[in-house]
């Protein structure tokens, strides 16, 4: 029986093509980038159109804009230590309470050890920021406004691009954790106030181990890693030669397959979404009705543990999550559900379908067959669900 | 014609069988290694089993000794930023002149930003440690001793081990740059006073991207990269599994070549030198006779420039490198070199040759064809080499 990966957001499969494209770069094309010589040369070449190719997926006006790295998690702690340490004069962040780890635990620790004030804003019951505590949060000591494009549990769209601009208001940079966000949604990073952006390959069906920073020309940096003079000086390191040809390839992919993963892949999720929560009552969808991923779904079913409903569709072959792969196997509710005040009978159910362009049409029918008994039988177990209200769902999404 | 590859240190073709290790995990098991399900468990029992071929040719004691990282740089920049953070009450870091860009430029960055003290110690003419000097710096005041295993540019090898021995009497965290070193010498950790050690895939024929910082059990770290609960927490960001996986059979392949490297691939340098010398006269070997890895030789021809026999070398199909790729390109003589006190008339004439096992007698053969002749051509058009006392060279290597 084949295997069903709806797990998308923890990473994707790379594309063949992409492996097409980088595999010359290990055995044949294997010079040091940054290398005089013929070997050299020739490898140089190709990283610059790469780099042309992240550019436009970016819609960026200059292609040194993009700083290389090794993933999402390197992007996010280089943006916000970068802004630290560029103005000097301000020390306090502002962020979420849904961001990744990648940001969330390096606030933690900056707040912990005194190197800043952190701003830890809130969100609604559809994981849509607090406006008002936003506004109220920015002043002249912010250095640095931190807030994601897309979230990785639910898939909801901060509009980054306008709180960009509150930011500038005060002369905080804004940055931007996209990880989610590029590939699938189209971004223009042009004319918008967003001064940084991070973005990791394997997100996107690049290779893993690469990542990119995006800082907006004339925005101040500091580098995380020091070395060589790669990156024009902002990121030293021997360049990752054929994981950035793999990258540039993806984003091209990206760029061609943009209307497929608004249309085709959506069309899967919502498939999927409303066959579930028209067969299983007592669930909600977690997330942003209007501003969502389209690739994103996570589904709270209550009274049950999620852990408990993964396993067994991964007994069935079927590959998904309760949230971030970093926190897997941790019993902790989602940082994410937790800020959105989900209910208590919801908050240990959830689980993430994430989809993507290798996603067919018989892996929504694999599930909407497996997921009613799985949670039926669940249920069954569960001392609080006899005594529950049963509800029955709309035959559209119901979110909560 | 072939083109020849003598610039190994700069990075090395990745071994065929490292790509074919690499490429079920692109594409296939393509799965996040801390994800619960069995797309993430196949790969989680993958990469334990790389960290443990790794640990072999460390000669390390556990497995959780290694953390991942992006590179040598990555590495170096974790070691010396953790130390400091570690141990607060200290605030002075010893290293030598002769590092690698990856600690001298973070190590100046630090002295200018106030946040360290830093005694750069000196070395003589082989390019060995300045020992008084190094004694002398040390002191309970001294957080992180960083020392490399081995130079890039001359090949010189520090002893290590016995200057991590005399760090520890001071209470201080010992931490060695063993990029070039790994692979190349045999190297066991188990027994030894060092606390940290830095190493580079591609330095081995292993991928770009992808490298390791040794952590001694019990010592103290902090991480660099702040995130999920990867490496024990100690490095964020999801497993480069692919690179992980290579870097596992590089450490395998490394193992296994180890004695040819001290055999075959050495003696191509050891007949290379000899012949070079032995035709070119005014010439000088940069390094220590007895201390150096076995695949370098720095020769320095008098009067003549370094970039222009690199061209005509590159003309002629042959790879070569004035010091460390990082800072090619720019005119300024090696810091290596100057730090080592080499004449003048030397000093901007230095060419590196480092060979790794891909290398055959052929290779040898065409450089001591083409050396001579562009050598000869391009004094003819120098004043100073008009005026120069011209010198045979022994038949035998001779050092400065
Ligand atoms: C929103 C978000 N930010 C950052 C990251 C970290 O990216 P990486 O795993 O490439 O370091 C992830 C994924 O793990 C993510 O989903
Ligand atoms: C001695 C030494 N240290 C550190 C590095 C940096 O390693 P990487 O290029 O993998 O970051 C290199 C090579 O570039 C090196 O030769």
């Amino acid at each position: 029986m084949k295997a069903i990966y709806l797990d998308n957001n923890a990473t994707t499969r790379v594309d063949p093509s992409v492996v097409e494209a980088m595999l010359p770069f290990f055995t044949e094309h294997f010079g040091n980038a940054s290398s005089a010589h013929s070997f050299g040369a020739e490898v140089g070449t190709a990283v610059k159109a790469a780099r042309q190719q992240l550019q436009q997926l970016l819609g960026a006006t200059h292609d040194h804009e993009i700083i290389y790295t090794s993933g999402g998690t390197e992007s996010d702690n280089a943006a916000i230590l970068s802004a630290l340490e560029a103005l000097p004069d301000r020390n306090e962040i502002v962020t979420s309470k849904v961001e990744h780890p990648a940001i969330l635990s390096l606030c933690e620790h900056l707040e912990k050890t005194g190197r800043a004030k952190v701003h830890f804003i809130g969100v609604d019951s559809s994981g849509q920021l607090d406006i008002d505590a936003y506004r109220a949060a920015l002043s002249d000591k912010v250095a640095v406004v931190s807030l994601m494009w897309a979230n990785n549990e639910t898939g909801t769209i901060f509009p980054v691009e306008g709180l960009a601009e509150l930011a500038k208001e005060h002369g905080a940079l804004f940055h931007t954790d996209a990880v989610q966000a590029v590939g699938k949604t189209p971004i223009s990073l042009k004319d918008s106030a967003i001064d940084m952006l991070s973005l990791s390959g394997h997100k996107l069906h690049g290779p893993k181990g690469i990542g990119a920073l995006y800082v907006k020309k004339g925005a101040r940096f500091k580098p995380l890693i020091r070395g060589g003079h790669q990156e024009r000086a902002r990121r030293g390191g021997t360049e990752n030669v054929p994981a950035i040809i793999g990258l540039g390839k993806a984003a091209e992919l990206a760029l061609q397959h943009m209307a497929e993963e608004q249309g085709r892949v959506k069309e899967l999720r919502d498939r999927l979404e409303k066959a579930v929560l028209q067969r299983v009552p007592n669930c909600i969808v977690n997330g942003d009705r209007h501003d969502r991923l389209p690739n994103t779904t996570n589904i709270a079913f209550e009274y049950v543990e999620s852990e408990a409903i993964l396993l067994h569709l991964n007994r069935g072959g079927v590959a998904a999550s309760s949230g971030s792969a970093c926190t897997s196997g941790s019993m902790e509710p989602s940082h994410v559900l937790k800020a959105m005040a989900i209910p208590e009978a919801a908050l240990h159910g959830a689980v993430r379908f994430s989809f993507s362009r290798d996603n067919v049409s018989e892996d929504v029918d694999r599930v909407v067959e497996a997921l009613p008994g799985i949670v039926e039988k669940l249920r069954e177990m569960s001392p609080f669900w006899a005594d529950a209200e049963k509800k029955t769902n709309d035959s559209k999404p119901v979110f909560a």
